[in-house]
């Protein structure tokens, strides 16, 4: 079968499952919640030949442990799948109502946005988390997993798609997209696939946002800078900046650059340098940085550069101006913060600073789904439309516009007949 | 300059423009006002020059009219300044807030999405439109008109610039880009461009969705249907069909293709011929219906066709389904429309239907920005995310997450020592 043809498969099951009520859907839920656990040994089977097999091709042990889906992984899953059912349906709130004119009533009501992309990285666990968030929102959707968890993801799928339908969702909305040919026939697919969520490498993410007219949600480059102000309080900056910076280097919200204002270098750098190396973090400068700490030099390609390593540039700046125009000129939009004792500064800071989350004297870090209180993460978002920055559920929702008349025409009312009376509805 | 050079100038204003007051902006749009007015011989002059240009170049008589800007159209366009000056500001409206835990909140605020590139038709009023919807949300535009009124959108745009410069906005927000080939380059500058909202030609548009890497907030078809079911009643069904199709055919929201039950087909046909071609409306039909009314065949061209003109195709179904599949294998998403008094199957109809607007016992037409009582339209989007339908100034509005801190880090919470309350704030 070709990728289009899947698509329209999952195409056609979404529109049934859009039109699903919650309970349904909370059912297939459990379906799918008792089915992983009752067909475990058939799961943990397949990912052991995934194991195997990636094993004799020397995969690297960080991904290996990701590969890796056991009675723990399953735990995991089965949690998130009892969280998503306590949840409300998402599917038919209503965001607005208006009273057009007696008796013509419009309701604007969420519904999902229909088939979505998902293009994900070796976890296995990955699969039954997007899957089953697709699933209580109302969305069909092609995952496209990583080679190495075929085996695992094949079942994975499988048990969903037939638990699911045991209790009444449609045929087809979860299809599996296996090859890297695949990926490529996918980002054609306009008016099939209506959103692309890619998780990999920034270059493959990249990729796919250069050669997709579908839209796509998520990030490249995670450059995070903390802005150290001339008003910080220092026993808050150097906690911050090691947080923001050590807590997990291999992250999109981890800091690469620091910027510090002029008047604090002299004795904060120090200080910074000290708890950074203790942590082994390679600290690299601009030349004001270098007169005042012994540290390496930082080029041009340092301040452009997402580390995900135990590597930090600084950068002395003159003013809150400096500092704002570094963060546009080099960042990616993600996560900037500032550390200030000064209040008019960070609102400031906040109000001018062009990124998804801004955020005052606490750590980069905290810009993630679970931290945020949003539920089950769909992704991170650096885009300027839909959904910006950590993204639940309503990433994965738009609305239509339900309009109830009783033989209202238009022509009533451009004649004069009738005039509009737009009152809010309760 | 170059196109490039000119949006790195947008981007600038609007970064300033973002961070600016609501009085700021009313008093900047007041100026705009007060401009208009006085500087309005100098419009009327210009647009003098265009007309007769155009006129010479036999520029057809409705294109003529679209491009007149005289007295009438400044009131106009004066009243609908006066109404956004009149709008809460849309920037800071605060959408969530959430105690993360204490000392750690965390608001979802809306701002301006950033530079719009909005390309747009011969009437120059639609610059001032845009340009002061751009300006009351806080966004950059680089405005792109029909070269047939570049003479009154010089004047225009160089108005706009000088009055908000007056009353405080940053030099450079707005933007006129003048040759076609400039739009080419405009498609091409992702990271500078944060959405492209076209309005055009249905090929125009669907050019620049496929030609640019730049989210595109739009329609390019708008194939409509009215589905009139076996429990239609007639006198609501035959008027919603007239009003539909006729009240205005060369638009967006007008009626394409007519689907009528097989039940009442023989029955309502007669009287839906009547009422239109008591209009002129060239009706082509299904073979089903050509057994029933002597009108001309209908083919497969004819149903993905909108025709924005006295035709009308129609075709008879067997049921609900029947007309659904035929609405998602012909549409466009723009708007569907059911006639029946059976509340059950209405709401069938309107959960089922993947369309931006689902309408039960009323017009097409009704589909418009103003109509739904949005204030200024933005556009209407067919788009399955950020959008859809009848678009407001929301559309032109994101937001970012702004999170209060007091020395917090990731580390205290991941080795467990606190815990997130994640508790709503009001």
């Amino acid at each position: 079968m070709s990728v289009r043809d899947t698509a329209v498969l999952a195409k056609e099951g979404a529109r049934k499952l859009a039109a699903l009520n919650g309970e349904t859907k909370n059912r297939a839920l459990e379906e799918i919640r008792l089915a992983l656990s009752s067909r475990r040994e058939e799961i943990f089977a397949a990912n052991g030949k995934d194991l195997e097999r990636s094993r004799k091709e020397n995969l690297a042990a960080p991904l290996m442990k990701r590969l890796t889906f056991d009675q723990s992984k399953l735990d995991e899953v089965m949690t998130g799948i009892a969280s998503l059912i306590a949840l409300d349906d998402p599917v038919g709130k209503r965001l607005k109502a208006t009273e057009l004119d007696r008796g013509l009533n419009l309701y604007q009501v969420a519904c999902p946005i229909g088939v979505i992309g998902m293009i994900f990285e070796s976890r296995p666990d990955a699969l039954v988390q997007i899957a089953t968030l697709c699933l209580k929102s109302g969305n069909g959707v092609l995952l496209k997993g990583g080679s190495e968890a075929k085996e695992t993801n094949r079942v994975l799928a499988d048990i969903i798609g037939e638990a699911s339908a045991k209790a009444g969702c449609p045929a087809g909305w979860i299809q599996l997209v296996e090859s890297r040919e695949e990926v490529q026939e996918m980002l054609g697919l306009d008016g099939l696939i209506d959103l692309i969520i890619p998780r990999g490498s920034n270059s493959f993410v990249q990729y796919i946002m250069k050669n997709s007219n579908i839209p796509v949600m998520g990030h490249a480059d995670g450059i995070c800078h903390v802005y150290v102000d001339e008003k910080a309080d220092p026993d808050k900056a150097v906690p911050i900046v090691v947080d923001s910076k050590t807590q997990y280097v291999a992250v999109c919200n981890a800091l690469e650059t620091l910027l510090i204002h002029r008047s604090v270098a002299p004795f904060l750098l120090p200080r910074l340098r000290e708890a950074l190396e203790a942590k082994q973090v390679e600290l690299r400068g601009c030349e004001e940085t270098r007169r005042i700490i012994d540290v390496k030099a930082a080029g041009e390609s340092d301040w452009e550069t997402e580390y995900l390593d135990y590597i930090l540039s600084i950068k002395v700046v003159g003013s809150l101006d400096e500092a704002i125009d570094h963060i546009h000129r080099y960042g990616s939009g993600h996560t900037d913060a500032i550390v200030t004792e000064d209040r008019g500064t960070a609102e400031e800071f906040m109000n001018r600073v062009d990124t998804a989350d801004v955020f005052w004297n606490c750590s980069t870090r905290f810009a993630d789904g679970f931290r945020f209180g949003l539920g089950a993460e769909v992704g991170i978002s650096t885009a300027k439309i839909h959904a910006r920055g950590p993204v639940g559920m309503e990433g994965l929702m738009i609305y239509k516009w339900r309009l109830y008349g009783d033989g209202h025409i238009v022509e009533d009312y451009s004649s004069g007949r009738k005039q509009f009376t737009h009152r809010p509805l309760s």
